[in-house]
């Protein structure tokens, strides 16, 4: 029988592996040898940049070289601010409901409604689920706009696609505080496509958008959101840094009032780090370094060359997985498939098992579907190069060709 | 006139230059070399530790050994957890406030005096006072065991000593949460005796103590401490990931009652942390594996060794400042003064303006006193070799050879 891959991947730089990782993840080979270059001496300043004083210019560079190319990259309008933060996805779900809640404008709707106003959540995965079980923790009024779908044949809730617009469940914008939902769910390989969400919102109620995994993938209107967070270790840069792009205008509140920040630790108070352009306390320094290489990165191709490789990327995959749908299972929606994290399952858990192990002797790794999932999932962030989908598709092929 | 430093500093590593950063600060050469050998491919894997998932095994190997290495090297008590978070200290702030008021015995203690009880700050400078402020925010009963010092000579408060242990307001035990303090206070150069606080409290109420800037300079019983917190980038490692070593009975609570976390986001969340060896989310990956090495460095010299150089090396420079008191002006109590951060004034600003600049000239930066203190710092913290502390004593000889 031929092997599933030809070679170790003649296309691989020299004795690294295809990584599909979820995230953390593969990041661009230039940004990885341009920090081993500059890891004991960066630039001849004599340290490393994990050495750095987050207060010396040196750094002060870094940090706002960093967030102007981001500005840049993502045209992100002068009404927003950047902040880099610590804690994930996880500490930006809390940090958005925290930080929304005492802003002014929510407060003051509050107080014309007479009752706390509800929180919107869309649910659409695994990753916007534990968003609304964070707030829901921590106290919020949540109303659920939508989850997932019920299954056709079990009537249980899914997570493979987005009932229509018009049976979401979206509060009165007079009653409600903001609108939340996560663009791409990497557990369940569903991305709701660009502005989808802030279509259907009335423009009054400011939407929070949760893009860590597909960040820098695609154009994004930043003047039609409230806020965007994203943690860093998918599509950005290493993990222990994420990101909020914030509108101004909810960054209003009043802070003599201890009510209003009461609730609000220093560490998630996106006012405190505005005031303090993201450096109120020491900042994760290296992290932000690495960002900002990969966005320099990204600007060097532009982010319409991100989206067009994105798109060409995911279609060879789906193509497969649509040529041979008896044997590769597409678990998605094709509205709502993501071209990110693809999910697929194969006739059975013996052969998924195969396709892994066979997977790794080519030195393409980490495919193993989430572990509430099962299957396969195959993520391809920005910086999987071309290169990288075109072996797994030779894998793909070969690997029908050899056990269907 | 002689120039203040021979050469450009014969012992110092090729092209690096000596680092007395406050934090983040300097690493061990090493340490640094090992992470730019493995950067691209880290031991055979094929990928950076920037790009590896946390839920691969590889990674896994790499926390668990970090975790094992800091629990041998701080010989932790198996009833401790060790944790490592996000946030740095100012997370930890709020972590150990909402972490130990949720705790069991804590509300048992409270629902028996039947009012809330006091959180006992020790405020010994900046860090402790910005700890006090967080906790004042977010609606802690506290109580101020003491506030700096009374200047003899301007009645004001000063941080640069403590009033002896008679004079220490601390609650009663029954009333009181817990006793917080920050052994080394990285701006005003005041550290805190080993065992001096924990010798002062009553056994039944956990001490916090916040090791941030003298963490593994020497040994600690742990088992004396309710907790103890740190952000890495001292003398740990890079900046963030931060550190926190728990007794485990104080994450016992009460899960089922909502009241009890409403308050915690997850990512502050000791007991989230600690049920998934600090993996519930993303972990700031890279950071953790730099620490790892850091600990192993520690290990191979043993933390007496690292106790010893701290001492020699602060002594060096208190001996120079000691010789030459109407030059070298010492800010602190020699009974507290800190062998991390080494804080001192020149006869005028003019002075110590010349005394940074030609420091720079001789590849010794990060010498500013904070802000808040002006003067001079140099923080010597475990990285520092013999040789930059011996580098920067000829340097303050000659300085007051040719200035005096």
């Amino acid at each position: 029988m031929t092997p599933s891959c030809a070679s170790k991947n003649a296309d691989l730089p020299y004795d690294r592996v295809w990584n599909f990782s979820a995230g953390p993840s593969v990041l661009p080979q230039s940004v990885l040898e341009e920090v081993q270059r500059d890891l004991l001496n960066y630039k001849g300043h004599g340290m490393s940049v994990l050495e750095m004083s987050h207060r010396s210019k040196v750094y002060g560079s870094i940090i706002s070289d960093a967030e102007a190319t981001l500005r840049r990259v993502l045209k992100v309008p002068d009404n927003y601010s950047i902040l880099f933060l610590q804690g994930g996805g996880t500490g930006e779900f809390a940090a958005a409901y925290l930080n929304l809640m005492a802003s002014k404008s929510v407060r003051e709707k509050q107080q014309k409604l007479g009752r706390p106003l509800a929180c919107d959540y869309i649910v659409t995965g695994g990753w916007s689920k534990s968003g609304l079980k964070e707030v829901e923790r921590l106290g919020a009024n949540v109303n659920v706009v939508l989850d997932g779908v019920k299954s056709a044949t079990t009537g249980e809730t899914v997570y493979n696609s987005l009932p229509p617009v018009s049976e979401w469940n979206l509060g009165k914008p007079e009653e409600t505080a903001y609108v939340y939902y996560c663009e791409n769910e990497t557990v369940h390989g569903v991305e709701t496509p660009a502005n989808f969400v802030v279509d259907a919102v009335d423009p009054s109620v400011p939407v929070i958008c949760d893009m860590s995994s597909n960040m820098l993938s695609r154009p994004v209107d930043v003047s039609r959101f409230g806020a965007i967070v994203a943690g860093a270790q998918k599509n950005m840069g290493p993990a222990g840094v994420s990101i909020a792009i914030v509108r101004k205008d909810l960054l209003d509140r009043d802070e003599s009032d201890p009510e209003v920040t009461r609730n609000i630790p220093s560490v998630l108070d996106w006012c405190y780090f505005d005031g303090a352009a993201s450096m109120p306390n020491t900042p994760p320094t290296f992290s932000i370094y690495v960002c900002g290489l990969v966005f320099k990165w990204v600007e060097g191709q532009g982010i319409e060359t991100m989206e067009k490789i994105r798109n060409e990327r995911a279609k060879m995959v789906y193509d497969v997985i649509d040529a041979h749908p008896e044997f590769f299972h597409g678990l998605v929606d094709k509205k709502y498939r993501s071209a990110m994290n693809l999910v697929f399952t194969l006739p059975n858990a013996e052969l998924e098992s195969k396709f892994i192990a066979e997977a790794a002797d080519c030195n393409m790794i980490q495919l193993k579907g989430h572990r509430s999932l099962g299957g396969i999932r195959v993520s391809l962030y920005n910086a999987m190069p071309i290169e990288g989908a075109n072996a797994f598709v030779a894998f793909m092929k070969q690997f029908y060709e050899n056990n269907h």
